[in-house]
């Protein structure tokens, strides 16, 4: 859940209804889980925000409402779940144009159709700020993925890059929008990111214990994990994609700082037991990055210098 | 769908998913239905957001959560279907206090454990104005309810009275809270009202055509079921309860109109065939108000004079 205030709403939790008969997950993990007619149905909810999770001067609308749906996307994908329909709420100023709401519609829509999804209706209101707010709804596995899982031993592995969101907002905003062109992973890291929505459905038929998806930063998200499992986690082989390199080079900023802590990229980090990783490694294209220890808290161990990542992460800003 | 911009979305139709396969119901009922692993989910979305549908003069935070849920709970009942889950996208303004967010949850949870619905999560986002976008999940019937469905013949059946949030809102405004205490329901139907989900679920197994929740004005959402359906209707039996009149006199407004064409009511208009309204009318407490004819439009007749009011109803205004 890409909040700087989620902190809040689980805050709230004594207030909502949690685990319980029927309800595999509540509050707390990216996406909760209910029981309908025998159905075990995903759902999440994410709102993008102009101003908070979106800058309309480096992202185009097409591009937003694709993001409005990705978000969830990943979401559902950090539980396993298979992505089914989605509605949308779409809060706009006045005076914004029917073309630039349009194109929200085909950038989600055009999200929808990559990854099977129907968008079956929604809600369109006046506000001071666009916003897209999109409940998706899957088909959980008997299983669901969750953060409190990670368990003493567990290796922790990375599907997906991390840091490319990060070096790509930071070209952007530096107006070296040519290198999104010439590196296109790190183009479509800001443009138009694929969550893995297979590679969740992987993991959780693969046997992995704890999963999350990486939005708000690797250590901050490996963080999460750690509190909710009461363990700690060492990341020790995390490496640096070579175009994330290049690019954070050319820019002027921290390759590493952002792979650790760089925002809105669209990875998964699982824990998985020792005799499940080979197999969970092939079947997801992820690697093993570190390891679940007794103790608490995110250690990220470069060059032989460690150091505390539990809350290296992306503050949303306004 | 409380919406004055449901008209863009609706004419967004192309662009996203209507009826198919998998998907009986699609965007421009009150709710959606989808298949998740043989079952049938009804989904429904919908926003409050403050200034548009609700005044912080006039509605208590408490009372503005409730109401986020309530407006879905009755695009739920519209089309027959059962509630089950609820998730929550609340936007709020810098500084808004903890306390009133609190507050915003607490209302919303009163009306789902009188529903008996669960909250499983949700997103917190800052934004420029305070919002409460509630998604809901539940279990539709074999056949839901539509507004394409009625059918020359059919008797219109209102569950439910119109016109009590309309002078509710009037005595709110012309500070004649007092009024809202003297009348029960009045004040209910401003504070804390109160979908009419048994009823809808009574009316899809009843057997009755065309449904729709009247959110917008009895008018403009009867008008909605004779565009859709292709026929005309004539209310030709409406009558004012007695408490709506008594305070509409006492504020210093039309009755009728309301009854016709205020907003935020949470009743249900439905057309039923001849040989089952007197068992719908029995099991959900609804009365014959008229009935559905060649033509168009929504007509009402009152002491002899008749008028159309195919667009009667509430302007959601900033």
């Amino acid at each position: 859940v890409p909040s700087s205030e989620f902190e809040l709403l689980a805050a709230l939790r004594d207030r909502l209804d949690g685990d319980g008969p029927g309800i595999p997950l509540g509050v707390g993990d990216d996406a909760a889980v209910i029981h309908i007619a025998g159905a075990r149905v995903a759902i999440a909810v994410d709102a993008v925000v102009v101003g908070v999770h979106a800058d309309l001067r480096t992202t185009s609308y097409a591009d937003l409402g694709w993001r409005a749906l990705a978000v969830n996307l990943s979401d559902l994908a950090a539980i396993g779940a298979r992505p089914v329909a989605a509605v949308v709420a779409l809060a706009r100023p006045r005076g914004t144009l029917d073309d630039d709401v349009m194109a929200i519609y085909r950038g989600l829509r055009a999200a929808a159709d990559d990854f099977g999804v129907v968008v079956v209706g929604g809600d369109t209101v006046t506000a001071d700020v666009l916003s897209v707010t999109v409940t998706l709804v899957g088909e959980a596995p008997a299983e669901p993925l969750r953060r409190d899982a990670a368990v003493v031993g567990d290796a922790v592995v990375l599907v997906g890059d991390v840091g490319l969101a990060g070096v790509a907002l930071a070209a952007a905003r530096a107006g070296a929008t040519g290198l999104l062109d010439e590196y296109p992973r790190v183009g479509s890291a800001h443009r138009r990111p694929r969550p893995l929505v297979a590679e969740g459905v992987a993991l959780a038929e693969g046997g992995a214990h704890a999963c999350i998806d990486v939005s708000d930063g690797l250590g901050r998200d490996l963080g999460h994990i750690a509190a909710a499992s009461g363990v700690g986690i060492v990341v020790d082989r995390l490496t640096v994609a070579q175009d994330v390199a290049t690019v954070a080079a050319r820019v002027g900023v921290d390759a590493m700082d952002l792979a650790i802590g760089g925002g809105d990229d669209y990875a998964l980090a699982a824990t998985i037991p020792a005799d499940r990783v080979d197999a969970v490694v092939a079947a997801t294209g992820g690697r093993v990055i570190g390891a679940v220890v007794a103790g608490s808290g995110v250690t990220l161990v470069v060059d032989g210098e460690s150091r505390d990542v539990t809350h290296a992460g992306w503050e949303h800003g306004g």
